[in-house]
């Protein structure tokens, strides 16, 4: 048998058995520690920074790759390399500080209000010895007083038979039928019409958004955020995949994890409005493939390899009860559908807030999430395509890359001196996507990137503008970098760059996004003029500064006037299908109406692609 | 804290630990051992003998009514009456056989076969970069070549989807889709159409039936049965309903146990058969009003006391996995409809199997079991109802019954020589229904009962046909009784009796049958000779003597040639309702079409029922 070690985490001292052996990763997981593995633990993105403070452990050499000596001499490791062979004290170097920053706004159209949920107050006549009818006709009797015909369809489930008796007797025969379609799906004693609520989520894969609808009314009572608590079995859809298909019980893991979030925010936003939650008989969910399967209990499997064929596309109907989703037992889960394996229910959801489908112009569409979807068309067609443009923009593979949190510069700005702003207004610990695009569009136009991204020698650096920041041009591991701010001006003493291999990563992303327009241009025979709009949906979308994302071709230079952020349309289009049974109808009509346009398919991708990373 | 001592039960020799003070009854029910208390505890029918081999006890004195003083001085309490005050040693005097005698055969009739559940084998086209709809839509469209409209009404459940991706990539592509409606609720590799397999079950207050069917062809492969393991919280179903409201979790411990007993019978007929339960998609479900509540978990609390209110009389559709009950995890529970709270699916299911509600003539259906369903017509109208009538005939409240099991009487003759038949052709230990309805009928016809059920007295008989039998006339408890069998004929060496009191149940029983008919002939503006054939169903009208049921007037006499016994018409009913979803249909027609006739809101019932009392 394998010896057991004894692991404690500092700060807050959690300890944990493992076998000798385990990865300092695995404990962490196993401990149910909330640490981020963009990678998902393939040794890929060096983040997952712990020291070791005593005990014996064994990491791989390839590890040094990913730290400086400094970090090295300070018994820095990565989780994912270190193996714990002794009772081992263990520094989490992740400050978690339950801040980030989040898109909940967004722009909202008028809806009409069709509510899938119906509440009805009756008076059921009371039974006597001469009228001996069950409890359940008696109800129906009185819900569909004078239509005979409709009464004999309705639907029934085991729990509501179970209060039905008591419920009758307590409340003197006086209630409110909660319907959905054909089914009863709640009695509640005496008249509570008045109280309907439900509510909407956009499972991102990074961030979590739920809102609080007043279903008689359409308003927003509250809304809710959480980081995706899957992010630590990985960052991205791919790694997350992978982590379902390969380790034990690994789906049934990310499945509970999502669900556990949700609930959370169920509470939360109940707590918050000093509601209960179960006066919540509805939920309606927006997410990309990946998360929808994930939500559901399905593997992603067959949507990560090729031909990547998701389970089911169609709109999924639940009873809350199933996942378990901690609303009104009774309630329902409506399920956005998906168009394909890359293209997922957010991408509908947008479609649906944006109504690009009822569009007389051409419209384009772009939601850079930790995944690049874009939407191009009207209401004659629409095309849409998928690129993996966003790990760049959400932080990963970036040498000081951070999500969009406290401690992100988020806005940098080429100036007399450089300046640059940082969220939450503290010591900068790292750059965000909408950070990273503004300094990369800074360094082109001051002229200290050439147009193929390579930093220009310093005896090239002449122009005025860029002259002035030429000591900022350092080498790193051998190439160019920029010095964004020095160890003296960081939150962890250690200087944020922008590195040669940074400028590649946000080339292969713009060039990804780019092409993925120029394709779907091509597929609807329309030319950049043609655009009428630029929808940008999305947190990144929203932060970003349209000028930059023009200024390194990420979005064609001729839009940059008709860019419009619609902020979290995916969040917005899962609130109208929550308040309106015909937009939810008509959701799974614009998933089938959307052509997917597989890049990879297109013989010329590639030669696309690959111009398309240039900043011409 | 109360003391604890051990009990431990002879002869299996199984030991349970309960507190100071618990009755032996309990202690039974905790250690989870089948044992029979007919009154459900009520201390009222002095049938649960135990006897206590060591440790110190306390009983009521009132048990002493209940036994012998030759019991007494062995040691023999009543389980009910007795508390554990001491490490404890009882032997357990019910002799569970395991052979009880119950009623599998029945009058079948031509039934077309139309099925609930259909099968359709299947091969999806393979997904490519070029083809990359979902699983399910490729297998929606494989199903429906050629009807696009019905695939998109299709409902999925989320196990299916879980299941869809690896059964189509492992069966190459070549699938049996299982359908339910417009649900699909089965995929299976290969094909497998020609396995299609369904369970029809008839719960009985104490029988348990249940019939293994081949969907495809419609016969049966096996038939099942055991004792309803409700039998230990009550003999009938007011007890059981007690037990389900005064008990804490007692509707919970009765649920379960019906729930429990049906997986058992579902296993056993399976692996009988060589097939898996998983194969079997489909359940139907009879049974009276109160079996049918507490199989679905609902209480019959209201249908116990006036006006006698069922939570749902309409046909209930569940999922198998909901209860759960073990067929196919996906699999669909049907369950027979009810007419009024004394008149449940059971009977619904003999007037479906016996097709009463076609008949251009008038029939009086009459099934005897714990209770007593009557119902009367023909295609233009029927009338039904209930009657206390069967504990008697079910054995409880009689000195010397017990259940049509071995050990018991059955027949019994007045010849030159009291002859009498027992079952399993063993010594015999008690009197059933047909025993007693046999020996009521020959004391009356051989003039040692008055037309008033009481004994003459000794220097009144004098007829030759009496007088042989004289000697069997004995004091019983300061009354009279006539002489079965003498101890040295029976297995436990106790005389066996019919006494006063047992002719008073009997005569209760058949009282309350006569003026059901009485009422429900004066309902229907028909008499006597209007009504064409007598349908005998159950066990206890299969096992009867029709000339002793028209002996005592439990039948009117005219009608003695029109008796036909349609055996076990409920399972009938239940068998045909599973093969047939027209059949199904019109069980729901038939409960609708039936008028319940309330017995006791008769102005007239007390007077009738008295009358009906006597022998003449």
């Amino acid at each position: 048998m394998l010896k057991k070690y004894s692991v404690t985490f500092l700060p807050a001292g959690q300890s944990i058995e493992v076998p000798a052996g385990t990865t300092v990763m695995k404990a962490i997981r196993d401990g149910g520690i909330d640490y981020d593995f963009p990678c998902g633990g393939a040794r890929k993105c060096g983040k997952c920074k712990i020291r070791i403070i005593s005990g014996n452990t064994q990491s791989f050499d390839k590890e040094k790759r990913f730290l400086r000596d400094k970090e090295i001499g300070e018994g820095i490791h990565l989780a994912c390399f270190t193996e714990i062979h002794d009772n081992t004290v263990i520094e989490l170097l992740q400050v978690k500080t339950g801040q980030h920053q989040i898109l909940l706004v967004s722009e909202e159209r008028a809806v009409k209000l069709e509510p899938h949920i119906t509440k009805k107050y009756i008076e059921v006549k009371r039974p006597s010895i001469g009228d001996h009818q069950s409890d359940w006709k008696r109800f129906k009797r009185s819900l569909f007083e004078g239509e005979d015909e409709s009464a004999a369809a309705l639907d029934v489930q085991i729990p509501i038979l179970h209060q039905l008796p008591e419920a009758l007797r307590a409340a003197q025969y006086r209630l409110t039928a909660v319907t959905y379609g054909r089914e009863i799906i709640g009695i509640e004693k005496g008249d509570t019409t008045g109280k309907m609520l439900g509510m909407a989520f956009d499972i991102g894969t990074t961030t979590i958004v739920g809102y609080l609808i007043d279903l008689n009314s359409g308003k927003e009572i509250s809304a809710v955020s959480a980081l995706n608590p899957q992010t630590k079995f990985g960052a991205d859809v791919i790694s997350r995949s992978n982590y379902a298909n390969q380790e034990e019980s690994g789906l049934e893991m990310l499945h509970r994890a999502v669900i556990g979030a949700i609930n959370k925010l169920i509470t939360e936003a109940a707590e918050k409005a000093g509601l209960s939650t179960e006066d919540i008989y509805l939920i309606t969910v927006a997410g990309n493939t990946c998360m929808h399967h994930l939500f559901l209990g399905l593997s992603p499997r067959y949507i990560s390899v090729s031909p990547y064929i998701p389970t089911i596309s169609e709109p999924v109907v639940l009873n809350a009860a199933s996942l378990p989703i901690r609303i009104n037992r009774m309630g329902k889960i409506l399920v956005l559908p998906n168009i394909a394996g890359f293209v997922g229910a957010d991408t509908v959801a947008v479609l649906l807030a944006a109504e690009m489908d009822k569009s007389e112009q051409i419209k384009l569409m772009v939601d850079i999430g930790t995944n690049g979807e874009i939407a191009l068309g009207s209401k004659d067609r629409i095309v849409a395509c998928s690129t993996a443009a966003g790990p760049a923009f959400e932080g990963a593979q970036i040498s000081s890359g951070m999500r969009g949190a406290v401690g992100a510069i988020d806005h940098v700005y080429f100036g007399e001196e450089l300046e640059y702003s940082v969220i939450g207004g503290v010591k900068p610990r790292g750059i965000c996507g909408s950070g990273l695009l503004d300094a990369v569009a800074g360094l082109l136009q001051t002229g200290i990137l050439d147009d193929k991204g390579r930093f220009l020698s310093q005896e090239k650096i002449t122009s005025p503008q860029a002259a002035r920041y030429k000591e900022r041009i350092l080498q790193h591991e051998g190439l160019e970098a920029f010095l964004l701010a020095d160890a003296a001006a960081t939150a962890h003493g250690n200087p944020i760059l922008v590195t040669q291999k940074d400028i590649r990563e946000v080339q292969l992303a713009k060039g990804a996004m780019a092409a993925g327009m120029k394709i779907l241009m091509e597929k609807l025979g329309v030319e950049v003029e043609d655009i009428h709009e630029v929808l940008l949906a999305g947190a990144f979308g929203n932060y970003l500064n349209p000028h930059s994302a023009c200024g390194i071709g990420l979005i064609p230079k001729e839009l940059e006037h008709r860019i419009k952020m619609i902020g979290n349309a995916a969040g917005t289009g899962a609130k109208i299908a929550l308040v309106s049974a015909h937009e939810y109808k008509r959701a799974a009509e614009i998933a089938e109406f959307v052509d997917f346009v597989e890049l990879a398919s297109h013989p010329k991708f590639s030669s696309i692609f690959a111009r398309s990373m240039y900043f011409k």
